[in-house]
């Protein structure tokens, strides 16, 4: 919710008139987008969403997130496809600061997800593996399994003043995830950050997604794991088990799971808590009083991660997801 | 540039439910309005801005400004039009603050307005009087002349802080400003705040006004004085003449001003830049450091009174306004 960079209409002009798209009829700044500066652009012709990158993503990964875009939007799924100045170039600058033109993606996303837009969303994951199956970029995910603990290293006392003993027990969670991580799953591309906020719908149908900016190389199957989290959880902390099935059956309406992904998905989600837990504990202590962002509560994830590890000790291991299996 | 109020997608479909718009198909935070939280609307039939009412307009008063824009919108000026719900409620409620839902205006204001942007804005000003001439709504102006002396007690300290010796010169300004004030010139509705961010172009043309939450009843020429200070002085300090003649001009082709009118401009632009001083100074006190909105630089307009009152002191006297004589 931020609008760091301000453009004048002398500033937006002379941005446009690099593109073949119209005249400006409208500009206006949007509150969306923690990293970005985003405004919404009408010209005559059409509708697009100028995005200023301000920090965080590097400018050097930025062709990589907007080939992936006109990558998608090429094999047809819903999502803000770059638009290409008259020399064919989408990474382009405004004072200085990378920025891209991209279409206006319509649809609305929701706050508190039902189980049926779980399994609509759980589709729309299955449609973007799909989709991205083949795109020639490659980046590693700097958030993956592998970097959890060097990631806990420099947390530790972060964890420690969240609720005391919790360091150790974290440290524990990591070695059992690097223990049980599973090596031979199908990878891909996945969008790492599949949140109900990235999602749109319209009449309750999947719509597209957005924000873009940790897809990286992964295991498919975590990225339904961190959906699972994301979107399954009740607000009292408890995992709504009619919810995750109709998600993992609306993936599999696109792209049916084996049956060692499904075996997978416990552990796998497990991980995805964690993922979240350490980047959010992370943000949580680094956040100035009274900054304009106010941080995501590591407590939530704290908390997420605790019902997995209960499922994984329960007597029957896989209670929390026998249902797909 | 702020948006205070959070909706969700399900206080959004209930706040539809009492219109009769269409279906939802996009929804997006504007960071635009310092003093109200704005959202872009988009339905299956049209564009809407809903505008969440946060502080500093008195939810009594908007009765007034909201029945301002229906009677403008009936009678043709361009602005945001207020949208009735089912039971023709144009005042609304969202999470238990005012909330209002307009129509969308589309163009783009100007950073650096040059001369023919100063004649159209001339222009859609003259066409805003006699638009709203008729409308049956009265309101006192609160910043107007005769609440200065009183603004300017809580500001002594604060003008003299600003500059030394500021206060004592403010003083005399006030005196004066009260014995030339005219008395006798046409009064109407003034928009009261029509600076170059509040007015809309498209292709160059005027195209429509926004934010009226300052309108009044007052002279109408001084709307006119507010817009020669706020568009006709250049980024040195010095004022425009041509860019100020172009702008009575186009005043003049919708509202040709009287002698008295006319003779009366230095006086009202005098004062004009008293208000805005007054009232910048007193933001720019009561902002605390780090405030999300930086407040305007009071100095700006201590500049133009400054030089308004050279102007009203030199051997020919009307010499930045003859040329309107």
């Amino acid at each position: 919710m931020a609008v760091y960079t301000d453009i004048s209409d002398s500033e937006l002009e002379a941005f446009l008139a690099d593109f073949d798209i119209g005249e400006p009829q409208a500009f206006k700044g949007i509150a969306e987008g923690i990293q970005n500066s985003n405004f919404l652009l009408e010209t005559d012709r059409g509708r697009y969403f100028l995005t200023v990158y301000e920090r965080g993503v590097l400018a050097q990964e930025l062709p990589f997130f907007l080939d992936l875009l006109s990558w998608l939007a090429a094999h047809g799924f819903p999502s803000a496809t770059p638009i290409a100045d008259r020399a064919g170039r989408t990474l382009k600058s405004v004072r200085g600061k990378p920025a891209a033109l991209v279409s206006f993606l319509p649809g609305l996303s929701v706050r508190r997800p039902g189980v049926a837009h779980c399994r609509e969303a759980g589709e729309g994951l299955a449609w973007l593996h799909q989709a991205s199956d083949g795109y020639p970029g490659r980046r590693a995910n700097d958030l993956g399994q592998g970097a959890w603990a060097a990631m806990f290293e420099r947390l530790r006392d972060a964890a420690e003043g969240l609720k005391p003993g919790l360091a150790a027990v974290i440290e524990a969670d990591l070695a059992e995830l690097a223990a049980a991580w599973p090596e031979d799953l199908p990878w891909g591309l996945i969008h790492a950050d599949f949140f109900p906020d990235n999602v749109f719908f319209r009449e309750g149908r999947f719509a597209g997604a957005i924000d873009f900016y940790f897809a990286a190389d992964d295991i498919l199957a975590y990225d339904l794991a961190i959906c699972l989290n994301a979107w399954c959880f009740e607000p009292d902390g408890s995992f709504n088990v009619t919810a995750a099935r109709a998600m993992v059956d609306g993936y599999q309406r696109r792209r049916p799971l084996s049956d060692a992904e499904k075996a997978a998905l416990p552990v796998l989600a497990r991980g995805a808590a964690m993922r979240f837990f350490l980047t959010r504990l992370s943000d949580w202590g680094s956040t100035p009083a009274g900054a304009l962002v106010k941080p995501h509560d590591p407590l939530e994830y704290e908390r997420k991660l605790a019902v997995h590890r209960e499922a994984a000790r329960s007597a029957d291991g896989l209670a929390l997801f026998e249902a797909f299996a």
